[in-house]
């Protein structure tokens, strides 16, 4: 058996539309465009519905790696994960990571009793409007991360730091698709609906890895806040109808010079938890030094939903003119970006049941 | 000569017209209402041009005080230095902190040696519309910053920590006022003219702490960025036409239980300056127990004017949707909510000419 | 019998705190401050959850007028009600309309023939949070709706031309309140709730004008969209826990130089339809002579909530950057201004059950 | 001679990608790519300095219409005229408006005494920052506007009707690279770079056309009101750094069944000057049939920057939550939709020196 190695590249961008720090890479021979397994970015719209930098990006990227993977741009996005999280507020600076993975002529047990980081993908079927953010998307979910461990020869759930889905939402139109077909959707509201979806999809990802029991069904979804993943990290958007997963671990087979580790942040403001995150794979807030070893550090953030933070009252669920996820991604992106020294990391919103109620994960990629 | 002892209270409010939690303070005696000599508050309005909050929260202090002290709210008004600082994005906690002043019986020197925490107020006169971030604003700053120093009692500018400032904005009123007189204002745009009054402001008071030379004028003011005040933080609001000054220090000569410091952030990710400030005045970012002793933290926010932070872009000016000010508050009170475990910190955006391009100064105030 | 004479009169308005335009009216003798039922006022904030403008406009009208009135700001509020609605987007000017109401010593059917307006007053109790959006607001606010018809001396439903409410809506607050005596409300979200909390009180007066039948109950609310009333405009605002209707119609016994029709917008470019609201009380949206005898025009605007414009996709559902009430306001307030000639005019957003999905009343008070 | 053939066609897009309508016309042969001259969109972004979806729609038709024509994306955008507004704010429904040229077999002067729509295209250079605002983009457009006229065959300045430009706004970056080569930019905010593009773009145009004295200079833009072009239509974008021209007007040479005519709006509620342009084509608001004939409509929208509305103060700029532009153009979108009974409008927003302050061009195409 041949083992796998990996590759984790932060590329920063110009726009969302920009591909040319990728482009220069494949041009000079440093990637190899048919490793790519999997791109995730941090692009500069709202990170609400209409936040068409996603897709724009994903269409930039698709469009620059067709000709040279020879397949249409429809094939390279079925082929790698794309997941561009959007909203890039406060300290937070565009960017994408992307993930390779090649084939070694190392044998198995390169490097014993040391386990290294590996990456697995997989994708669900497309979704119903109607099945946004109910048992359907919970189950396939399940399932595509059982499959994506599997991809990742990652053999026990401890393994498992980080588990990225990119989930759809719903618009206008698909609420009057359902309608037509006389089907009901779970919110009529499509910033609503990235909730539900965000949330149904990281109870997927708790069931996968035994975070939560079997029989913990749809009617628990953005209602029972102590049933979570410790490890999901869920963005949506409205540029897809199914769910796709990446699922970053470490593992015993591959031959990387990368290790990942986590942990889980109880609120906004929960520093000591970033400084763990940190520690488990060896780095340090204070010493700059061990920062060149940091090669991004990926977290979820919310906005506390039952109110106030440790007592005090915050006004992100009140404020009409940004959305909480917004407010929610520039505290914490403010925090990380002051503890790693940079804001190209990877802060996504929205953390319903990723991670307990107003806090949500935080996993750090280090090179060894 | 008698002593001055001052009382510095952290307050959380429920809406920028609560005084609930004032009033009860006062009801139990436990806080003279004649003793009170500045409110800064943080208020949750978006801080901008349009940010009622600021104005009907010094409506609500001087209508409820007003019967206390036998004066009209108008007379309150001009007894006691409100500074409302609007904008609570992220985990930032709407609150006031009440600064009194009392004579004490204690003979000068009752803690020889011990520089204690001191509070000088001052105002300026009335500003004309074309006046503002122009030298007549700069040279009345210097003025009553001066006067703020004697008032407090500090003899040493090294020993001045904190001075908050709060001053005018042009409305498309004041724009007009002034074209009917065929005078010139510094910008047409009111959202502009924040900054331009916060730098003019900030300016002013550099020259009256010897920051910078008297020489310097309002050509330089939000051009050159070297030019700035370690201490001066500056907050403008559409409710006042002229500048107030708080300046908050150590003194030989009150017998307060509290002490400032500060620090200066580089940038809006300095977490080092944020420690060091804590640490200037005997406590730690880490040790939780410490934080008992933390009354407050001051700060200035800010989006890098020219850019990039250490090397990676951020999109906080190029923003349509959100104003850059909003961006930096939220991020910086992201972090220092993090170091300190609250929000109910007061960080206010927009640090023209206030610590350094993109940074700014962060002050702690701690009990003994 | 002495009949009612009313008076309605505009104001402009420079902040939400500005009373200086009615005091102006009080001390030149030519407005009794005792003879106010009713202010009707359009401020400057988000008209969202955090709007405080509303609030703040409220407070200082009630502080101007507790000295002329001999009350307590607190008993004037008690006294007259005031609906406050917020958001001027695009040409929409601030501005407050005072109803008036006195006795006058002519006798009953002065102007026999010819009914003129008259208003009628009333309040439910406060609701419960769980309440909010459900049944027990429908059922209160359909007794109000009655007691305020009787006040207004208005005989037959046909003679209402605009009820005009005011209902609070859910905070973090609000909803953990609930959470503690064990009840759930209708949504845990503050902006949606302001729907909920209008379409349940625009139900309550559907059903009092006997434009729907008594059996239609909350499970129906924002859902079936066929039933509404077609002269309700609801507000939502934090400021309160309770209903305030005004009622606006003709009656047969005052004697007032004042008319009110109505028409019903079946979308929010149903320009024929303000045409056809100005005819009713003798205007013309071409002859601008006409009016001069223009007073208010008073409108409900809405994002139609099925998706399209007669077939055209429109994006107000799906923008996170701007709710879809201030789009809708801006939009029905440009062609309502264009029509009168003014941007002084009541165009109130979220038209939930008022009028057709996507429309909403338009009503025009003229001087005969 | 051979005379050209115009087409105009409007086509309603699912978002900011789609180019399914255009795509679906020209696989039916009703629509030969290679006659298309210029493509005039309304896209859904927010219209202001980071609207990405203005460059992803050209991007995504350069994409889809690169294999049609054999040429690169690149090339394509090189020989079509694309201009994108960003901005469907309130009613406005996100579209395209396609115009085609083809050469036909009938001799000159075809329709005597008929003048019938023609368009005209033509690019400047490429701009420096520091030349955006300035003189030389004010004489590049002239040059420009100059060459489209000649190239639609239109010989008088009376025949002009509308002249769209596409003109670029500077970013943080732009303004360094001018920095770096010790250049000065003529603002450093992006947002407000738009307003002196579009107005020295607009002044280009006026001069072009004989409206102002070619002694018009750069010093006079943003402060000489009386100064503009009642044609100009000006929208700019972070997607080029050269003007882009489309100018329409009526030709005698070419046999379109189409004619085009405008009026100038005073200011956003001006309701007699929308009805007069839609007359100067024959069409009336009032009568429902004649709107059949309705191609589109073309219309700038501006918030008054003096402040008031005839009279009436407006907050569109003193919204620091809103940019006046959106506010602009969902008011006057409003009112046009209202006029013409669809959302499918061409409102663009930010009308410096297009006509006069506060008010606009509004042109109608319709079809003979």
């Amino acid at each position: 058996m041949q083992a796998n190695s990996f590759d984790v590249i932060r590329i920063p961008t110009n726009g969302p539309g920009d591909v040319s720090g990728l482009m220069a890479l494949i041009d000079a021979g440093a990637l190899d465009p048919s490793s790519i397994v999997a791109v995730l970015g941090k692009t500069e719209g709202n990170g609400g519905v209409n936040d068409f930098t996603r897709e724009y990006a994903v269409a930039a990227l698709c469009n620059a790696l067709s000709s040279h993977l020879r397949l249409t741009p429809r094939e390279v996005e079925a082929r790698i994960a794309f997941v561009m999280s959007g909203g890039t507020e406060g300290v937070l600076s565009p960017h994408i990571t992307v993930f390779t993975r090649s084939r070694t002529p190392e044998r198995v047990g390169a490097n014993p009793g040391q386990k290294r980081l590996s990456i697995g993908i997989a994708h669900t079927r497309d979704f119903l409007p109607e099945e946004i953010g109910r048992d359907a998307q919970i189950e396939e979910t399940t399932k595509a991360v059982e499959a994506a461990m599997r991809d990742a020869s990652i053999e026990a759930v401890s393994d498992v730091h980080f588990v990225q889905i990119k989930c759809p939402l719903l618009t206008s139109e698909r609420v009057q698709h359902a309608a037509v077909r006389g089907e009901t959707v779970i919110t009529a509201s499509g910033y609503a609906s990235m909730g539900y979806s965000r949330g149904a999809s990281a109870i997927g990802v708790a069931k996968a890895l035994g975070e939560i029991g079997a029989e913990v069904a749809e009617s628990q979804g953005l209602k029972d806040w102590a049933l979570y993943s410790s490890v999901a990290s869920c963005s949506a958007g409205i540029e897809l109808m199914h769910n796709v997963v990446i699922l970053i671990g470490n593992s015993r087979f591959p031959s990387s010079p990368f290790k990942i580790g986590h942990a889980v942040m109880r609120d906004a403001i929960d520093l000591p938890a970033v400084m763990q995150a940190l520690q488990s794979v060896g780095l340090s807030a204070i010493d700059m030094q061990s920062q060149n070893r940091l090669v991004n550090i990926l977290a979820e953030a919310e906005a506390s939903p039952d109110g106030p933070i440790r007592g005090l009252r915050h006004t992100m669920l009140e404020d009409s003119d940004i959305n909480a996820t917004r407010h929610a991604r520039a505290a914490v992106g403010g925090l990380i970006g002051g503890v790693s020294g940079t804001g190209a990391v990877y802060v996504s919103g929205g953390a319903e049941h990723q991670g307990p109620a107003g806090g949500g994960p935080v996993a750090v990629i280090a090179r060894v």
